[in-house]
């Protein structure tokens, strides 16, 4: 496989963002990332969109999007891998390189939920994962489905809510230093604590937002990433697993089986083990799944994701920061696009560009965990500052 | 780019397949493709679903998939390109394996059209475009696009709607050597001809139908295809293009530039010409699209189709065999499924393998044309038996 870096990120701001439609919600990252890249439209060889769609009305946002943004007679696609689709737009973009088939592409993750209302958006969540068995005939709801996973996590490690609440006051207080990000201020224990109950044990502010936004990233080849940049993230692999579509399936509900392969996977490609690395991106649509991915990709041992948290390892100067953006919990989780935001905030940590979120840098790698679903898709991504 | 073969085919039965849900389809094909090639699940190291979904009610339709057929942690994703994801499917199985990230790959195309009711469905497919433009404000449905280009044809070249009949009446006689054709019946011209008008001048029997159904092709590296298979069917390369999402962008309504382009790009990459293929298949979802696909594909001289059709040309034993598998119009469109179902057809051509509707072999090659919306997406692929 031909070597590939990322060499352009563009990244929207995140949130309800009614006074854009997809195609100029898109564009906002599509040419703040070319303009990083320093590429022009006719270097770009191909574009792919990661968008789960569902939530707006265009049913070709791709050729929505490349039509805005003047691209013409590209080679383009739409991919879903439900809330993993960003990451598997860049794994789409990332192949093409790494065949030879392309120099330069482009991976687009774009979501605007807010075109429905929150009870349609809260359906289309509940429909990721078996929809005919579980949210037809048990109503199971997505908050229910991460619920299952806090009760049984609490069972078993002694993991208590005030743990899951501290993620979520992590989670606001990074993104309190993220322009970009949905959600700006920070929150205290007592009211994350408070906050309505929407399954037990998993409160409000135990759950991401309904976001609109987008992000995209310019992929280039060794040697045009080498002309283009003086400071390329290069991917060094990125594994990729799945799961049941039933959770009844499931081998356990303490942990998702899909991250623990595609890490394994991941770490195997790039040469990396979970000590090697300055800073992570977890997918935490809920808090717990931040807690469970602590453990999954290895950063600690099972049942220990609590201590992490209690003792600030997942903060800046701690043995590994996670969701320093302020995460899907705070940053926001427009579905598509969550994936290729993950791999902009990740490359701008390795090219020291973070600013006051910056992480100190000493192994100069990084690593994008994004979950489909509920563990049904799992992308891990090990990104580096060395080729 | 490593060089990938076809070694394994697929094809469930098209048509209305209300007792069956999506993964029993898909699954009819999977496994027919996997026993073809001689692969075991532990041999399938990804999988890609092309389908566009909206027609059924799981959203998530690749882990449904999956888990039926018996896949676990693979790699996977759903890709969508329109009417041209089924293609979409192949290229990302295909960029796997040329990048070397995978020796044995498995694409598979799937829809399930017949969940909603026809007027459903017949949204579905005129939202395909510039949704917010055309069909919200004028009321565009998907006959009525291609009508457009049906008028702009006949105006220009002399196309008549005779010819465009005499398309639907050659579909429908391949379709009725096709057992797993949705139409099994010939038709005549005067059938055609006094069938209910849609949009004119394109009538009810210059229209595909409505219909369930699914493939799948194994894909392998050249050392791994040449054990397992003696009749492996090569991608000698695909040309992927795209045109403006708004019909009003377009530079002239007698042909499609997305297959212009994407055909150059084919012809380039595999270096072929118009004149190297044995047999085509190509995208017909109305009668007008297969013509102006001849002279877009360079079969013939733009504004010659007609003569193609009236001389018998596309037929077996003429110039260029066209979708004498019944093609979309007769055999059937279950949209993610198309381009898969193309390949399937090309690939048992080249095998020998197509019985009664076999062509001729003497050059080897075959091209699969697979086009998204009203050419808003466009892949070519030229496949070959030599490697």
């Amino acid at each position: 496989m031909r070597k590939v870096a990322i060499v352009g990120i563009g990244h929207s701001r995140f949130g309800r963002r009614a006074e854009v439609d997809i195609a100029e919600l898109a564009f906002e990252s599509i040419k703040a990332a070319m303009e990083d890249a320093g590429v022009e439209k006719r270097d770009v060889e191909n574009v792919t969109l990661g968008s789960a769609g569902g939530w707006y009305e265009e049913s070709l946002p791709a050729v929505v999007v490349n039509e805005y943004a003047g691209f013409h007679n590209l080679p383009t696609m739409r991919v879903e891998a439900a809330c993993a689709s960003g990451s598997a737009a860049v794994r789409s973009a990332y192949l093409s390189i790494a065949s030879g088939e392309s120099e330069v592409a482009l991976a687009v993750g774009l979501e605007k939920m807010t075109e429905v209302d929150t009870l349609t958006s809260v359906e289309l969540m509940g429909r990721a994962g078996s929809y005919l068995w579980e949210f037809e005939n048990y109503g199971m709801t997505f908050p229910a489905y991460y619920a299952l996973y806090a009760v049984a996590h609490m069972d078993r490690f002694g993991t208590t809510q005030e743990d899951l609440a501290r993620i979520a006051i992590k989670a606001h207080h990074y993104a309190s230093l993220n322009p970009l990000a949905q959600f700006q201020k920070e929150i205290t224990l007592e009211k994350a604590m408070n906050s309505q109950m929407v399954s037990w044990p998993l409160k409000l502010y135990d759950a991401c937002p309904i976001t609109d936004g987008s992000a995209a990233v310019v992929l280039a080849s060794e040697e045009t990433a080498k002309k283009l940049s003086d400071t390329p993230v290069w991917i060094k692999g990125m594994g990729v697993s799945s799961d049941s579509a039933n959770l009844s399936k499931r081998d356990d509900y303490v942990g998702l089986g899909a991250t623990v392969d595609a890490a394994r996977k991941a770490y195997a490609i790039s040469r990396t083990s979970p000590q090697d690395f300055d800073v992570a991106t977890c997918h935490d649509c809920f808090t717990i799944a931040e807690l469970m991915a602590y453990e999954d990709l290895g950063f600690c041992a099972k049942g220990e994701g609590k201590n992490m948290i209690r003792e600030g390892q997942t903060e800046i100067g701690g043995k590994i920061p996670v969701n320093v953006d302020g995460g899907l919990k705070a940053k926001g989780h427009p579905v598509g696009a969550t994936g290729v935001s993950m791999m902009v905030e990740v490359s701008k940590q390795l090219r020291g560009e973070a600013g006051p979120r910056q992480v100190p840098l000493k192994k100069g790698n990084g690593l994008v965990h994004n979950v489909g679903g509920t563990g049904h898709y799992c992308y891990v991504t090990v990104l580096s500052r060395s080729a």
